[in-house]
């Protein structure tokens, strides 16, 4: 028995709100600390984030698959896991999810709710940056999908970890995650301007790879049902 | 069969004897040999800290559900799990062990058993942090139960990595720990003066995420039975 | 059913081309972050080289093996998994993707496509070093080939996070992305003249252990089907 | 059907050589590379070693169960698990493959085969470091044992990562590696003189913890064989 829409998208607001919660708010305390070694500052930020997704994904894959993730929720409806009338849903509730993360990491660091970044991320290495980034990650999501088992949880978790250092825009890898740091004037941040190239090349990025698994694995479709995580049954894990 | 309760209640004192060991004990060494790079310092706590859980939920988990925290085994109470009746030698065990914690860490770094904290941590941005902290950490035990599998080890560990960086408080998150660490004046220390607002914000975290969860997931109390770790049967894990 | 031919080379491609993008990206960002600390650079590298081959054993595994390396393709040929007439193919995309990786890495980081590396890396020392990194890896291939689950692909990002610290040349162990590295003068560089001899070293050291393990494990080749990841079924994982 | 005895000395002596060529040479190689960052150096010596503990006990562990470590074997002895006829043999094979793994480390970073250590480790607080490391040790052994599943190869790994910072001595926690380490004046190393305590700590812990644990876990002694790693049957994992 699947579990209802509203505590399906319950759980893609809260997972997004704890990831942006993590991104932000480790970038701060690891800036503040750091003492201005930013090879240190992204490697604490780095191991946070990381390890963030590992908790998330196992803790809300099972309610609704964890996609946290808008890329994902369409690429996931592109192949008939997601219903097209759900994507919508899930979406906002990333978006806001997203923005509200970051208020919450301003708050525990006592900053003002919201500053617009000046984070300058723009060119056509952070586009292939970001379009790498994505393509990578929706690969192990396709890659993954088939074995139905939480290992996916540590691949992506593993991923993002590796993206956060072998791309020069540190892998944002996630419009609603994008969206959210460009409302915080801190370590994590990206200036407004610069967010929709971003989001565009993570389209691209995430739309190429699940093309071509949809070639790669024939019966890729199949398993879109248990995207992130296996979701359908009660049972979970 | 259920292990008898003497056992149970011996194996959180361990486990959260080990557990303040480490948060203790690596916090000095790290303090002692990062040469005031206070990142540094962290990074190395957070690491030891993660670590440990994983361990140290695999070892007791299947003894005693490893709780080695006052709030989970309340909200574990609640959720009709863990017996009331039982609930109070399981807090006992764990402040009890939590203290010894302090000490040993303190013998193995020839320092005085006991020596009080001078370390501020108060005001509303610790009270979110503690209040964030613990609700999160509740959120992942409880996604996590259902899967009835030791990956909740592994999800803990995680968790508490990130949100060492990503609350201003470092993420006590544990009223057992935060007890032991006030009778610390090392790098892990609290205040006694903040103790008591920390653990109400880590109380008023944890139940709000265990009423969430009881929407979330509807079946949740019949998963309380093996919070954190299955262990009601002998074969375990 | 096994996966066709072109879909498990396309597998070996990308995934060797990940590889090589992570070691040698993320040596670029952490030299240029790290402000002459090498031992803090070196950490990032390692980090993200070991959780990216987590990421890509259990992502290209269940279609081609996640080889990504011609030493264990050779050796998988030595034990009767891979068709000798299939290794060819499997080395060239390996040595092509690892090649490309290199150029993604460059193109991401605003550097010129290709630029041979000055990092001298001879010596015996460092023969030792390559020799004892491959054999220790293709030990821990085949030891944990039998257990026939997705463990190997943390073991094997494990041994790597291990071998980069316990050996003098940071651990290659692999021709493919050893040549690959040839073309980056950068951090994870090599120059072209010291290639062969680790090249050399690698294949000594990974049929050493091959050898060793045919006595070892005497029922060794049954499991050579499946190196790295089981990838005969469909089912995968 | 057991692995021959031949068969798994071997992989005690293998996995031990590994084991202390990680710890010696990744110690070396941090020191060189951490201009006297002691905190970073030995951050970099933990990781690798956590994560070698991963790899290797995964890798031996389904051939001779992946000791690596006299105090286990004798503690197993103890319980009923490996013979007593046997456990010279391996720790034999432990011993030397110890003393090996360090010379390998020399040979791979061009020092002297063999130097005595300088570094004093003695006093209380470094008997109470190494009695503590290795009860602790045991605790881990011993309770993840009836799980029968590879998650204790994480969980040892886990906890020698916390151990290396939550006791003064480190946690050598092993009187195989203790000897070995004594034969290199290096990061890793122990002054001569101060061996014997260490070692006696460490029987002292283990035997302590094992007693324990019989009193903790009624049933005990009926997964004494499958000690660190179910090897019995060639199935394995």
């Amino acid at each position: 028995m699947k579990t209802s829409l509203p505590r399906r998208v319950t759980a893609e607001f809260l997972g997004t709100l704890l990831l942006v919660a993590t991104v932000v708010g480790s970038g701060i305390m690891a800036e503040r600390l750091a003492s201005g070694n930013v090879a240190l500052a992204l490697l604490a930020n780095t191991i946070a984030t990381g390890a963030a997704l590992v908790a998330l994904i196992l803790t809300f894959g099972p309610i609704s698959g964890a996609h946290l993730n808008p890329v994902i929720s369409v690429a996931d409806a592109v192949e008939g896991g997601l219903p097209w009338k759900e994507t919508p849903a899930y979406i906002a509730a990333q978006l806001f999810g997203g923005i509200c993360g970051t208020m919450l990491a301003h708050v525990m660091f006592s900053l003002p709710l919201v500053s617009l970044s000046h984070h300058i991320r723009s060119g056509p290495a952070q586009f292939a940056s970001e379009f790498t980034a994505t393509f990578g990650l929706l690969c192990v999501i396709w890659g993954c999908s088939r074995s139905r088992s939480s290992l996916v949880a540590f691949a992506v978790g593993s991923y993002i970890t590796a993206a956060y250092w072998f791309t020069s825009s540190t892998s944002f890898a996630n419009p609603a995650v994008t969206i959210a740091r460009a409302l915080s004037d801190t370590f994590a941040g990206i200036r407004p301007n610069d967010v929709p190239v971003f989001i565009a090349a993570q389209f691209v990025g995430g739309i190429a790879a699940t093309l071509l698994f949809r070639w790669l694995i024939p019966n890729l479709s199949s398993s879109a049902q248990d995207v992130v995580l296996p979701h359908s049954h009660q049972g979970g894990g």
